[in-house]
């Protein structure tokens, strides 16, 4: 069997029968060509390259995986052959725009690709994962000289990006990034400093690597508005004059090589295919991106679409773990499965064990509910980017704006957790690397830190989304969904138990101001499982989800992952009552 | 900082101030000597021990880990020397009778050194912890010939054990165990088979390894009743007659070296410093234990303070990762903590942040609250052992028989996932080795599979303890508990409703077989949870649970943990009503 073949059928239905995403679609005139037939294709070349090219590399990626020798770093035997294979047949390109020799495709699609992709092999995706990001940003914020020298070489994949903002002592606080960059008369920089975690910092995938760095120019003012961002490439442009050298034994190489070094690559827990370097600037030579002190915003421009892409592998991660497991259960047989579930054996596959369909039925309904919220935001992501009109536009970017966070959280917890679930199905095989499980659980832990961590998110949710407006752009949001499924008491019930708490939450904070941020997470999870119980109300009434398929999966979404709403709400509503209990308390 | 400095203030306080250990041991006649100022002085020397000796070679443990080479297991530096100071300082006959060389202490004792060896190296102290249950094996069913022999080696700790349960196509079903013992005419056994995942199946620790392997005599009936248990040294006595060689290249060595064969040791998730290996018996000499076919029985003597083990792991585990990352949380500085929690400076450790003050509490409720009931149930081991009324013996057997599979999968559970949590305090160092925080989330995964599956103990509590007598048992447990609180109605009421939905599950489950299975593991989490808020309770009113520590800790208990015993519940009562329908609806 194949590491993971992608869940091709699942796809289409969701897509396509759930969330309508053709008709969706063809109403941006920029994707008027992107019908269902169009999109189907493509996806099914997608999935046939992942399960072909991609999955075969994933035991490979994590041992060996990536090795650092002198100053280089060599991926695992086959990566680099399996990304000149992707770039060149185009995938990197999918979404780009055609002017900057893209396919002009829809975002979804990209996000579906990177779904599968990392289900396969979460290592070797994290390299083409990066790029995206960089393009949008060079994009939107560089020069027509940087965009001319290296938007297609980006958008088409042929040179690798990187994001260098982690310093040690700066990681969730960038406004703490001490990196020099010294303008020159030339309009370029010197940049010095050390970043660290740089996934893909140094490889051999492709000739040249672009590294987006922040930085802060010499003046600047202290905190996160003293920061730019800067275009460093690993090895620079015939004829840019090099400075000279800052001193023994660094940078060195050909006369084009950037004074860029890779110190070290982390041993980490997993995730070992993909290099996470210890980068040393050594004034190395750089292009500002954008405006002087706005380096985070420059970067904030990506932000959305690659949170989500990282929702988007915690799904892949979680749906490959639960093919794993799958398959395992319906060949291992031990002991007799009780009542009805009795086979004829003297032992039953495991799959005929309650214990086991309650996993496998909770963690599917999982990833169906999921994928019907990711593939929604994608949605969005493409109307906020395409709609002819401004107020749709808004909306979407007011779904993706609220709903992103969310879905960074909850997709990652569960592809790790519901990963560790899945595990327990193998028993002790689980725990030995020879069935592959074990790695999907490793590598699927990052996901919850990077790209700022789970409890970020929540922050972001509540104190930056939510309460400022006091909860209106979110009830406006609920509002709509509501209207999509009109006759759902189930779902308005809990909709409107969402709203009142929120304002709570509102007016409790406005003396509390430390209870937003103790109340952040428990929040992020009842918005979450609110969306949740929507996205499954939604699968249900699709035509086709009728079959034993669904049905089932839909009785493990209300039984086994619902009630949890409950549970949040009666938190947030304790720390309510605690705060408006201290307000209302004499002071001693 | 060592790794694991052992929380011995803790230990006291709630063995000596929550569960008057010191005053429930006296009680016993054999432990008469056991007083507060004996145990505590023990305890401060095992803390010791585990500080300087043990603690230190936990990254060495995890790599380079175990290796075999030509067939014979090299364990990290320093583990053998560490174990050989571990025995001859005595400290694995602890709890052993005095007639065995043992010191006769109690098991509470015991327990506790366990689960501070554990958070300080999991993979070293594998070793030792098999040996106890080897103990109690030999000593209730061994031969005199076997005694004299083995029993005051295994325990001193001289020779270690292995318990050979496991093939490649019986795990959770050992009654498909196909290795053969066939009967020699000198009373010794030949036994052929392949055993699996044999923890310290093969070392450097130790000159001789006692192996007890289950197998089947020739003739014996298929199933757990043809299961027999027999005794196999790696090396065998002088003067034991040798079978002939069973073919070349096996076994080799001395004369006296048994026909076993380490064959692989298995690369797993963690625990490197253990080898778990797979063992080919060859003809391999051996006794038997016990009578034939009662093999299992031979086994379950131990079972209960064996899984108790595994929960003092799964605790010992949470404790190291919490003290881990609460040491980094004092020391990194991230942002600007909000309201009264600012500090001065541009950022504040990160320990002052809501969101990192939410995973320390709740875990520290979750360490305190899982210690305090498994020394109770060590107590209670102590007492079913040593009480001399009949009556209370029987009690305390008991609740050990109920307790235990609720608190193997409640702390591993949370070993595991409360070490993930807190590996999120480190953010991105979370993830890479240097912090030893993820070491600790691998290491502590095994937990939830070994020693029956978190799934086997949720069917062992509900299907084997508590449905066959209607839930009487439990119903008398937690009447005794309640006494012990009588004026505490947040107990009370938890209890009550515990006590209506074991009764409506035992009503239901007449006539649905299949739903005690699908209501298992929700169901030994809410007797978790219900015993956990009696913990809490114990702590609270015990002098000096007034101070700061204690109250910050017992209300993320209230506030973060306990409201999922309402969670559960809900799901089971959902259960039931289903299956009530389900009986009420017309057959069509």
């Amino acid at each position: 069997m194949a590491h993971y073949p992608p869940s091709s059928a699942d796809h289409r239905f969701l897509l396509f029968d759930v969330l309508d995403a053709g008709t969706a679609l063809q109403a941006l005139p920029a994707l008027r060509e992107a019908d269902a037939d169009l999109l189907t294709q493509v996806l099914e070349e997608a999935a046939k390259f992942v399960a072909e090219v991609v999955s075969p590399l994933q035991a490979t990626g994590d041992a060996p995986g990536c090795r650092l020798e002198d100053g280089r770093v060599l991926t695992p035997p086959g990566f680099a052959e399996a990304y000149r294979a992707f770039w060149q047949a185009g995938w990197p390109s999918l979404a780009c725009a055609p002017e900057d020799g893209g396919q002009g495709l829809p975002w979804v699609l990209e996000g579906v690709l990177y779904e599968m992709l990392t289900g396969a092999n979460h290592g070797w995706t994290m390299a083409p994962g990066l790029l995206h990001g960089a393009y949008e940003c060079v994009k939107h914020h560089g020069s027509p000289e940087l965009k001319a020298r290296y938007l297609p070489r980006i958008a088409s994949g042929e040179w690798l990006a990187t994001m260098c903002l982690t310093e040690a002592h700066a990681g969730s606080d960038l406004g703490q990034v001490r990196t020099q960059a010294v303008p020159q008369a030339d309009g370029s920089h010197r940049i010095t400093g050390t970043k660290i975690f740089i996934s893909g910092g140094e490889h051999d995938l492709t000739d040249n690597i672009v590294h987006l760095v922040l930085a802060r120019e010499p003046g600047a003012p202290p905190g996160p508005k003293g920061l730019s961002l800067f275009l460093a490439p690993k090895v620079l442009p015939e004829g840019v004059p090099l400075p000279p050298p800052p001193g023994e034994g660094r940078g060195g190489g050909t006369s084009t090589h950037n004074f860029i070094t890779c110190e070290r690559i982390e041993e980490k827990m997993g995730l070992h295919g993909s290099p996470t370097c210890v980068l040393r600037f050594d004034g190395a030579t750089g292009w500002r991106i954008g405006e002087p002190g706005r380096g985070l915003n420059a970067m904030f421009v990506m932000m959305n679409a690659a949170r989500l892409h990282v929702a988007l592998q915690g799904i892949g991660l979680l749906d490959a773990a639960w093919q794993k497991a799958h398959a395992y259960a319906r060949e291992r047989t031990q002991m007799r499965a009780p009542g009805a579930l009795r086979g004829e054996g003297a032992a039953d596959p495991i799959v005929r064990h309650p214990a086991i369909q309650r996993i496998l039925q909770t963690e599917r309904a999982w990833v169906d509910g999921l994928r019907v919220l990711a593939y929604r935001t994608g949605l969005e992501l493409d109307i906020a980017r395409h709609h002819p009109d401004v107020q749709r536009r808004a909306s979407a970017q007011q779904w993706c704006s609220l709903v992103t966070p969310v879905l960074k959280a909850l997709c990652t917890e569960q592809g790790f957790g519901g990963a560790s679930r899945l595990l327990q199905v193998f028993g002790g095989h689980g725990y030995v690397k020879e069935w592959g499980i074990e790695q999907i659980v490793r590598d699927a832990r990052i996901t919850m830190i990077y790209e700022g961590t789970n409890e970020i998110q929540a922050i972001d949710l509540l104190l930056r989304k939510v309460l400022p407006d006091g909860g209106a752009a979110l009830a406006e949001l609920l509002h709509a969904l509501e209207a999509d499924l009109r006759d759902d008491e189930d779902v308005q019930a809990r909709f409107a138990a969402l709203r009142e708490v929120t304002r709570t939450l509102a007016a409790e904070s406005a003396h509390a101001p430390t209870l937003p941020y103790e109340a952040a997470d428990d929040y992020l999870r009842s918005v979450g499982l609110a969306l949740f119980a929507w996205a499954w109300r939604r699968i249900e009434s699709a035509p086709g989800a009728a079959s034993a398929r669904w049905r089932e999966a839909a009785a493990a979404a209300r039984l086994r992952i619902l009630p949890e709403f409950e549970l949040r709400l009666q938190i947030l509503r304790t720390q309510c009552e605690a705060a408006a209990a201290a307000q209302a308390a004499p002071v001693d």
